[in-house]
């Protein structure tokens, strides 16, 4: 149970967190705080807070769980600003998509207070962003990864865990060099392909009418290149090394690609082809169209 | 209005056609051939095909509106077999996802009947195949495009178009080379992109982990990953031109990406994941998930 939740940052992710929190009974006051004052007043019209807080430091004041839920690149300019403002027994969380160079920046603000920081990550969310598209059951049956710090105490990783689980997420840990390679080969990986392949579709001639053309599976393929352009600047910056790494492993799949149709190696592309279906029909859980 | 439909192929695009027109009453009978029987028997058990024929011409004899809805691979094959078959007034369409190299076929198969012969690609499905995925609302508000030859009779044109139209499409024509530079950029160059990707995944170390971990997104993004693997062999194959075109452009747009993750250039990223975002927003009409 949470006495006063401060949620910084207000958006898809954070006010969906504040949602499920409420439903769920799990706290009694949630505050907010955001860089938009029209946003956060719009997050109290819809009930997502219950009040609001324009100053980190009173945002944070008094809060025994803070949520840092701002688009990561500003993760390291937070910690400093609320560090002086944590309170002995006050556990803070975040849900930055990349841990490793969040975790840094902790670790160079916080100090003692490190130990009730315990790094996270809901692997939710949609291609909208903003509190106007948040909703109470995004982290129902999702998972949510923490990659607990040496410094962190027990007390602060199972509270974190029982808010999350409140929420209705399956949550796992694993270690922040890990989390950042799986997240780079299963998400940011995907977003920079899809990404990169509307970019090129948006430059030919003829672009309107290609996209007039683009039919269902396009469009699957591509939902995610509608995702906030800030914040996936943000993530490929702060997950550079693992994401360089899973880019360059791409191009060179690429190239065998390409070498097989140039070539006219139809069995070669058979087999990828072959051996991609039946990974993804045996690997992947849960093949909803409808989450 | 059909007399008699004769479809070469009753899988997902074959089946669902003569499911649309029957429920349109615009076919008196259908005929169905294949190459498994099992699988043609079904047919006759969902009561998609009257009946069926295990010669090709046997199943063409009388027909007059033939539908070729085999992989694009087999229809080389399939012209010549039928050609002698075809009648004077029969009309014959085809289904392939590439139209130059099957165009090119049926040149060099057909003679005089290439005027009955009106190239066509249904752009719909799903990454499911076979009869028992198909269904009568497939084509309902999607794009169906005809190739037509200059040594088209419009009569014939006018016949495959009121198929389509009866089966729920929205049909517009142009020209073969046309149309297949335009599906290797919004359907050809996706798929592809996608098997790499989960190619890629299915030969790290942690493959099953990183699977667990796929989340909406990521299913998404590979859904077009599930599709039958022969067919987008044969249309790797079919339509290698224009796709190892795009295969290029696309690895030149990944190069360029790749440099600015690497050299940390935010701007660079930023700019190009809005234009992306702002173009997919805008320029794809209807994205609805559940299609």
């Amino acid at each position: 149970m949470i006495n006063r939740l401060a949620i910084l940052g207000v958006g898809l992710i954070g006010g969906s967190l504040a949602r499920a929190l409420r439903d769920a009974g799990h706290v009694v006051e949630i505050v907010g705080y955001g860089r938009t004052l029209a946003s956060l007043q719009r997050a109290v019209e819809l009930g997502v807070v219950d009040r609001i807080e324009t100053s980190l430091s009173a945002a944070v004041n008094g809060a025994d769980m803070v949520v840092l839920a701002t688009p990561v690149g500003v993760m390291p300019e937070i910690f400093p600003a609320i560090a002086p403002y944590l309170g002995e027994s006050t556990v803070l969380t975040d849900v930055g998509s990349v841990k490793g160079t969040v975790v840094a920046a902790a670790h160079n603000a916080l100090g003692a207070k490190l130990a009730g920081y315990v790094p996270g990550h809901p692997i939710a969310g949609t291609e909208h962003s903003g509190v106007e598209s948040s909703f109470a059951s995004l982290f129902v049956g999702r998972r949510v990864v923490l990659t607990p710090l040496p410094e962190n105490s027990a007390e602060a990783v199972a509270r974190v865990r029982a808010m999350w689980q409140a929420a209705g997420a399956d949550v796992t840990e694993m270690s922040v060099e890990h989390h950042d390679e799986v997240l780079a080969a299963t998400s940011h990986l995907p977003h920079l392909l899809a990404y990169a392949l509307v970019d090129l579709l948006t430059r030919l001639d003829d672009r309107r009418e290609i996209f007039s053309y683009a039919a269902g599976g396009f469009r699957d393929f591509t939902r995610i290149a509608s995702s906030d352009p800030v914040m996936w600047r943000d993530i490929s910056l702060a997950n550079q090394t693992a994401l360089v790494k899973m880019l360059n492993q791409y191009r060179t799949e690429l190239d065998s690609l390409i070498a097989a149709v140039a070539g006219s190696d139809g069995d070669r592309l058979q087999q990828l082809f072959a051996r991609a279906k039946a990974a993804r029909d045996s690997l992947i859980n849960n093949d909803s169209k409808k989450e």
